[in-house]
């Protein structure tokens, strides 16, 4: 009855999945986690078994379902061994570094014929984003026209350069967004600002709508998330991401999260409880494969296509196991 | 290793309870039921076995552990059976109609010489009060001098009647102020509005600090509760309860919950779940049956003193297994 | 046409009504300043006479109308002598350091049979006491039953004792929550912080109505004032005194002004607008002499009797030229 | 002393700046009003002197200075006329329907070698505005390099077509990024959300900084303008422009006002005052014929050019009395 999951990878994110599985899901609990590293493998076991071989933990019989946390470049390799095991994953995104690779995930779970891939796009759980797509469904604000993201980050580590901005961190916006307006996205434009940052990208949906986002991964004051919803009879837009204000140092406020970990917490540990209950019923939730694809595929032809204007995107065909059209 | 815990009382609460067992909590799982009313039962239950007697699930040796959310009459009688079978029990607060019922359980504890009683105030665990609890240990605000609280039902049950507004509601204030303060309430004094209502009630404590609350139980427009802490440096205060704000119809804002299950529906989640932990480690959480006792005896000496002016408030001395003092 | 208007008294309130009236005020100008001290007299004046004598000044037939924002302990005198010569004038809060001086300018003004006294409680022309009030008066919130006030100071000066934080500080309090109930006051209880500080105050007024109010004239972090009305269907509070927002530094949120000259400077603007035309029209605005009276009396019994408990306040009948009653 | 200032036009706005010079400015007062409707002239003109040949207005020798708050069409040939008449004029936005005619002011100030014309970009004199300014300038937020605009009104008159949304609405956006960034527009590129509106316009600088603005004429829910200034250090955003927060029927915020008139009520007035002092001193403030100029000339090009993509923008070279460069 309850789910037993191995986890792969032990990095910051491997070792959030696996506490979330022994101390905040019901309905599961943390079978094995996999690391390289032996000893960030056995820090975030907590006394679950440890391996260091990603493909021996997917095909561990005593393995039910698979959290992937491993390094983006092996994130489509482990899917296909997941779907090729028939076991559920909860695929931290990227789906892959490349939409080429990303298809072939797609490719092989349709060619399977069920849908066991979650993307770990974990903000389609965050409170804030589920009160505006409600807010969007149940008509309070009329149709959605336009909607604007900010997503700053205090400051980018050294490995992040290059197309990385986009391909990143502003894949969280291409994959909220398609979410939030039920819509495709078919052109980008990207605004860099003096000496390359911030960015600020405009995109228009096939039924016309624009998403305008502000990118900046170096703004210093500190890791800053927001939205707002435009519909044709109101807006909504994210409250402040605090529980409490300050009045000290002839300041009022509040005191921002370092970074998305405490920022998105409760969405990390609610996306953590659907995804076993979905493995348990066999609904699926969250970002399917085909989303994880369209992120990748959308971010990559941004990235390449920036430098020469208006980016026409384009995707292939949506498969039927992945809903309408 | 997972808990098997049972639920007494199928009502609002019991079953909100029954379904984060169920769903929501780690490390444990609803084992049974009970409620005089067998469908009710059958309804929290979501497959678990149902009972009627309250008694037969406390001595049920596949119960290890108990959720008393039966009515407030029964919660001492119930206290007992649990302390005198050696388990666990998550008690609803309050712990009993009388002080003197209360006291029986805090005794029935320390004979037996294990803390089993955790009081379901669930304030504990809310974030904004975790806040401001961190920020005044943490010395954010300098020493607390000062605590007010806003306490709004939209309106009253027809059978919220006479102290109920004391013993009932504000009995939170009492528990969160005392534990936000660390500091026991040796007087209060409450002024009644037009009417009858809103009450304002001015607390001190045995430090001198001032605790001051509006309990206004018919106050209309929403659920509302609030909070600040004021310190020698600063102030820490409740962010607005809403993930989202809301543009319509001329209005800037966010929506109130209806009622404190809303509100309050993170807090309850994460009571249980560290509840279940605390089972498991051995270390106690929350409010104990000391502090339960604590919050009904010092309402139900207001509620009788207050219309004779300040009241005079004691405790008996706290018994060892309790902490400090 | 246009106003001539003396200042007596060029401190900081004083130089500050003289620039009022020199560059911000229509339907008047700056005639003269009087201060003991000339050089201030003369940088308070910007090219207007200067006097030292406060009495020349007041019957000086170049002057008709008179500011008065000298030491507190000459109001009284320095207000007889306005009503003596017939001039308006605008009294810098209190009316007296005496309830029993500040009842001679009342009968003075009595005894003339005409208002020629407006006291400077600048409150009353703040945007946000103004909404508040028009909430209350066009039923937006329902019968006000309480009003919560916060006064908070960052630190009182050396010469701040004894009564002071009744009697200079919370005297705003109860002019302000007189206008805005349109009640009086009936009772007071304080209650002291630990070490005498801060301060909570709570009064009834003679529609059972409760006024609770927190006086923290150390409270370090700025100056804030923060006040809510609290009616049957809803309540109305003062939104943050700020026009902008900061991100920084991992805080968001906005900058307390330094003292409640910036914070109501536009309150002063307009409350000084409002006098001159006032003086034109012969349309009372403000605080008269009675009200100003009621705050310093009420302060006064407060400050006698909050060591003894309970204090019951008392006022004479309200003469006619004030209104209703 | 007391500058005599006559008012051309007499409609909505003409009416709220004569009344300022009735009621709210100091060293000014209403000399006459001119309309071509004699009963809009003589409520106006609150016992002032009414004409209905503006040219005889300007050449009125009882007139020192001119308030110009008539149609669109007549601005330039008005503010000729002033510049012709040596007087100073306050010349309602915009400067002329079209860059040609502005110019022809231009280049008539710059022939006379000395500035009279200021132009009513009132929002330069916004509490908010001018907080966000100075943060930029004393480097509170670091260097600005992105500017977020939001402009919405609750619904567009019959007669605001065609190129208006751009030409009457955003050409507000363009002077206050101008300002507050003290830099020049050099591109803009304009999306049309679904069925022609809103309207996300992204221009950017000649220092490469980023100007974003939504133009949504019939954002229905109120009249709403939100700008942040994102620097590299942190941001500046407006506030909330409500000086009180209403709980009522669920809903906790403020209200929005109706339009542009109350919300730069304080800005209005503050112009109108520093216009007068200007007038006085000889020391220009708020935004110059040139000013006026650009932001005429800016929005006609991103009309005309929109529907190609993206539109570079120029402008003639800044002539010597309007300062740098």
């Amino acid at each position: 009855m309850s789910l037993r999951v191995g986890v792969i990878g032990a990095g910051v994110m491997g070792s959030y999945h696996a506490r979330l599985l022994r101390e905040a899901t019901a309905g599961a609990h943390l079978a094995a986690v996999c690391d390289a590293d032996p000893e960030r493998a056995t820090a975030a076991a907590g006394g679950a078994r440890t391996l260091s071989d990603p493909l021996a933990l997917i095909s561990d019989p005593e393995v039910e379902a698979v959290v992937v946390a491993s390094p983006d470049a092996t994130h489509a390799t482990l899917a296909l061994a997941c779907l090729a095991a028939g076991k559920p994953v909860l695929l931290e995104k990227p789906i892959a570094p490349t939409a080429e690779e990303g298809w072939q995930v797609v490719e092989a779970e349709v060619a399977l014929g069920r849908r066991l891939v979650t993307m770990g796009y974990m903000r389609r759980f965050d409170a804030a984003y589920l009160d505006m797509k409600a807010a969007a469904d149940e008509g309070r604000i009329g149709a959605p026209v336009l909607l604007h993201n900010i997503h700053r980050n205090p400051s980018a580590p050294d490995w992040f350069t290059g197309p990385m901005p986009i391909t990143n961190s502003f894949v969280h916006e291409i994959d909220i967004s398609r979410w939030l307006l039920d819509a495709e996205m078919v052109s980008a434009r990207v605004h860099a600002g003096p000496g390359g940052e911030p960015l600020m990208i405009v995109m228009e949906t096939d039924s016309g709508q624009i998403v305008s986002t502000e990118v900046f991964i170096n703004a210093r004051y500190g890791y800053h998330v927001h939205a707002e919803l435009v519909g044709r009879e109101g807006t909504v837009a994210m409250a402040a991401p605090a529980s409490s204000v300050l009045n000290h140092a002839n300041r009022h406020g509040f005191v921002f999260p370092d970074n998305w970990v405490p920022r998105f917490a409760q969405a990390y540990r609610d996306q953590m409880q659907a995804w076993v209950r979905s493995v348990a019923s066999g609904e699926p939730v969250g970002a399917s494969a085909w989303d994880g694809h369209c992120a990748t595929a959308l971010a990559e032809q941004i990235a390449q296509g920036m430098a020469q204007g208006t980016v026409r995107l384009s995707l292939p065909p949506r498969p039927a196991p992945y809903g309408k059209g």
